[in-house]
């Protein structure tokens, strides 16, 4: 600015130690979460987060059945995990939990006997809820039960058919190509029994009671991107929360089966949905495309503009896009009954790459570094979602006297320091109760974090009080 | 998007045999009121539209008189209309309803002896209004009662006098130019007598009492877009919903003097103005212009907001307008004391051709199919406010099941179909009953015509209810 | 347009005349106060601004002391001025009045015994409020004590040292260099005493006791721009101001030391701030910059409109700048506790050029011409401020008859004569109660002036009441 500071003070204070030291009450957890503290705890977990992706992969997940437990147990090693069994028949709103899906084995014989195609190979193969079958068919009669991708003509496309009591086998094009005519065994080993759909849950308390809920489908077999990238995810973020000696906010992570677990899961859990004061679903983080976050259905909910926050603060390349009622999970948590403030955050976004619901969404397809992005950046919202609150300048007639409360950096100081002393003002200047450091992020174009570090510094003062409480 | 759809459903319905299906108690009319099925009606009027203006341009048109009767007899041939007389001197507001005026001929005799100009030859010839007059006078003297236009020395212009009492002749410059010095007789056989205001007033009820107003002048002789061009379509326009077996709405047409005929009609019908729940304003509409609406005082009026939509569906370059108070008679009924959801639907806007107010604004400026698209674009705009409405979604708590319902399409569908899923998601999520379809129609970024489409087999299914009465 | 206009009247009659007639009752100000008639009597001042700034640049201001007082008194001989002096030591918000302070002399005497550096020679030598020093010191002893600037070495740097008790001298980088090895003997004259902090006001009753504020600091010594380029602005305005029979608004002009004297102000006039309804800080306002507003922190305050209005009518290059919470005593006046409704009005900015803070700043650096455009703009918008009000349409149903009021400009009318028929439709259109005029002049993009002229006509016609009043 040029003009010369008024107020000196006799010795510039070390910001950092007034931040530090203890203050009386409330907000402990706040000082362990600045942004740097929480988001680099990512650092390094890449690898091991891939390595749980290829862990989980052999796993044949369905909406139902032995597979989703199988990886809610995986899940349950690292993060405290509590599963539900809602048996079959139970009434989910407009919907009934389906029947579970046992698979033992399937596969076709060729006419020389050989097996060409056999669910051992690949859990692809079998269209997801194929009904048992056995018998023996001309390759005519056994052509519409087959599915390839002709442009892809190396790739096992993913087939689901949930609620048509049929068979069905899917296989690469050159597999289709090859067979000869003649007479087929097919064998579809499976059936569809009364048990229970499955789901687990995570929850973190926190100070309050209100919750940020965190959410990821668990019933796609052998696809990368579009499920283990947002399930390793989802659980190291649940690890890296779950360590901090604090929370302000209860979290609660949920693994559940797409579209109808998340309509069981609604049904099940309506008190929770009450309290969800942030959420997000969290799916297709770690292949190498760009950010994409989509809105709430209420467009301007806390946590749509932290994540946009946190995008424009990270340097990546991003983008933000308005909600549409199709997608991922956040089109139930936001159905007009429920309304959620959740969006959902994505690398590539759902369907909008050729690798998509295939074969070729595999292991190399994500990168460790990827993974371990995204869950920094996720790290780095919820820093802001714990830190973000709406206080009340308590000597809000003209400036307060920052010079003697050792506030003030030194006369010429340091740039950091010059932007610290706006922000300083900034926070004063707003802080009449109806406007969160969110909001004064926002107007004053600079980080949150250094935002935040002056509302700690003016807290740890008393020049600033608790107007409404955050939650 | 890719993602395989989860309800494929055992057969695909036929989603326009649910939709025509007879659902039981309210809104039997929308269904009669496809997009297409009202716009079509237009096809093909063009030519009688045009011929009802050949038929109604030599009629002596004024504020008040015999021209506006035979005028409104015309219309009365095609549409039920009540005709109202005013008498003299009633007070309307701040004015009075003037004196009538009766012509029985005017003509100027030149030197010679032989007729230089006569109404006979042009209803334009005469200043409209003009008091009687009898006398014989030099060129010099009668000059200044002439008026020409020399940068179009082929045109005459059209000139009123409604509240000086004075006469004038208009004439084209290259018959002023050729006037010789001598004595002309000039007889203006007129009288402004004790009589009435009159308008018409077409009236075609609905389920509502609330009212779709639509105005057009009729005060203007020997011009046809400037007034021909609006009263042929708002006569097409009655004769189109009137053949219909139901309206929601009730529509009131008018036929009235501009300005003080507008305030006359304002004065008489104030009961009627509480009732307005849309309404525009048509002149202009039969030129080969680009379209132009103007936006009521109001701003983002139902009816600005579906006139702004129907024109982006529609394909036509053109331009919206924000309000200003002068133009038609929007600026009557967008008074501060009235405030009608009213705008002004145009082709060239008032004023802003050269053949504006001039004897070029023949017959030949107007054409058949500019009409017929101008009429077709209002049964459009009118079909969406028939259509639209808001919703409830009664099953709000999560997707409701679409399959079991028949209302999914196939797997694989064609792209109307998938169009059509979308708008069904996109009703259901929206309708919280304080979403219009109009609203989600511009959320969605789906034309109308689908939206409503969604919501017809979603009523049908019971999935949505009256959330609101539209009206 | 084009329409032929309906109502031609008789005769046209004189605008002016029916304004300059007297309106019984409220507002005979406001006559006095068309846009030519306030601003002109800026024209021909700049002269005399300067020749007050040349009479202030030797007297030595601080926030405290006598050169404030000085200064003061020179003011009130343009102004009727009330002084306060404030105690040292009095509690303000979270400050205290600091003591005052007293020079006498300040030198630095070089080896040879002669003096290098005087305050005798310019007050920038001395650094402000520098504590009582005497004693011989090296040079190397001396070097902390001496500011200079390296890169500008013929110009002398402005500092304060307000709040740390210690003393420094200030001189060109030229004289710095020049400084040879050896005894250096140095006098510091100066007191901190207990004294007062002193403020003036001039108070210009209005019909209302709403106050427009008007503030500019008085403490910055031999400082052109930056303070005597405000104080003679502000004075010159009350001058003009003071000489009008009328006016609607009281008007408070104060003239404070910075900051702390803002904060001084507020704590002792917290009775007043409840009674601003405009206000606006001057600053810098002598310079050939081109003209910046800074908006309130209400960010649409009515004076924000106002100067934005005015400075995109004036024709001149200015930039609109958002609130933010540093610079001048903006920044006080909006603190959260008070938020009152003040911009900054200046020419080049805060810290913005390279004169700013140092001996450049000077009497050749301020023109009397950019002195007296500043004056004009700023009598512009307070001819606004005066003439704004909210105003009711007593003939809201439909249009009026202006034909036989007069005011209807004869056919083929002149062009203002046109934009002034605009402007009276427009203010009968938007003034329902809800619509100011500055309200009014935004929609129809017509100039303030003749939005203004027309509220008047009508005013006097009894076609427009006092919907609301103005203050």
């Amino acid at each position: 600015m040029g003009r010369p500071l008024r107020h000196p003070g006799a010795r510039s204070p070390d910001l950092r130690m007034i931040m530090s030291a203890t203050r009386s009450g409330s907000e402990p957890s706040a000082a362990l979460l600045t942004a740097a503290s929480l988001a680099s705890q990512a650092a390094g977990q890449g690898t091991a987060m891939h390595a749980f992706c290829t862990q989980l992969y052999p796993m044949l997940r369905s909406i139902t059945g032995q597979g989703v437990r199988d990886t809610l147990a995986a899940i349950g090693h690292h993060i405290p995990l509590t599963v539900t069994e809602v048996p079959t028949g139970t009434k989910i709103f407009d919907w009934e939990v389906p029947q579970e899906w046992v698979v033992r084995a399937a596969w076709i014989k060729g006419p020389d006997g050989r097996k060409v195609v056999d669910i051992a190979d690949h859990n692809l193969h079998l269209v997801n809820y194929s009904a048992p079958f056995r018998g023996t068919l001309t390759l005519d009669e056994l052509r519409p039960h087959l599915f390839s991708l002709p442009d892809r003509p190396d790739w096992i496309p993913y087939r689901t058919q949930y609620f048509k009591r049929d068979w069905g086998f899917c296989l690469t094009d050159r597999q289709l190509q090859a067979l000869e005519p003649g007479s087929y065994e097919v064998c579809v080993d499976t059936d569809l029994v009364q048990g229970s759909m499955t789901f687990g849950e995570c929850i973190l308390p926190g100070d309050s009671t209100e919750e940020v809920l965190v959410s990821t489908h668990v019933c796609h077999p052998s696809l990368a991107n579009d499920n283990l990238s947002g399930i390793a995810t989802a659980t190291w973020l649940a690890k890296t929360l779950a360590a901090l000696p604090r929370r302000r906010y209860t979290y609660r992570f949920i693994f559940i089966p797409a579209t109808i677990g998340a309509i069981c899961w609604l049904s099940q859990r309506q008190d929770v949905t009450q309290r969800v004061a942030h959420g997000v679903v969290i799916s297709g983080v770690g292949d190498g495309g760009q950010y994409h976050y989509k809105r709430s259905r209420r467009g301007n909910a806390d946590i749509d503009r932290i994540m946009a926050l946190m995008l424009a603060e990270s340097g990546e390349a991003h983008e933000q896009i308005p909600f549409f009622p199709y997608g991922y999970d956040e089109r139930q948590f936001c159905s007009p009954g429920f309304n959620l403030p959740m969006g959902c955050f994505s690398r590539s976004t759902y369907g909008s790459y050729p690798q998509y619901h295939t074969s070729a969404d595999n292991l190399d397809f994500i990168r460790p570094e990827h993974l371990e992005r995204s869950l920094q950046l996720l790290l780095t919202a919820f820093g802001m979602v714990e830190r973000n609150g709406t206080y009340l300048n308590l000597s809000p007639f003209g400036e307060p006297q920052l010079g003697r409360r050792g506030l003030y950096s030194l006369i010429g100081g340091h740039n950091e320091g010059q932007k610290l002393q706006l922000a300083l003002l900034w926070v004063l200047n707003q802080s009449d109760g109806t406007n969160s450091l969110l909001d004064i992020t926002e107007k004053a174009d600079l980080p949150f974090g250094l935002i935040h570090q002056a509302a700690e510094a003016l807290l740890n003062c008393g020049l600033l009080g608790e107007g409404r409480t955050p939650v």
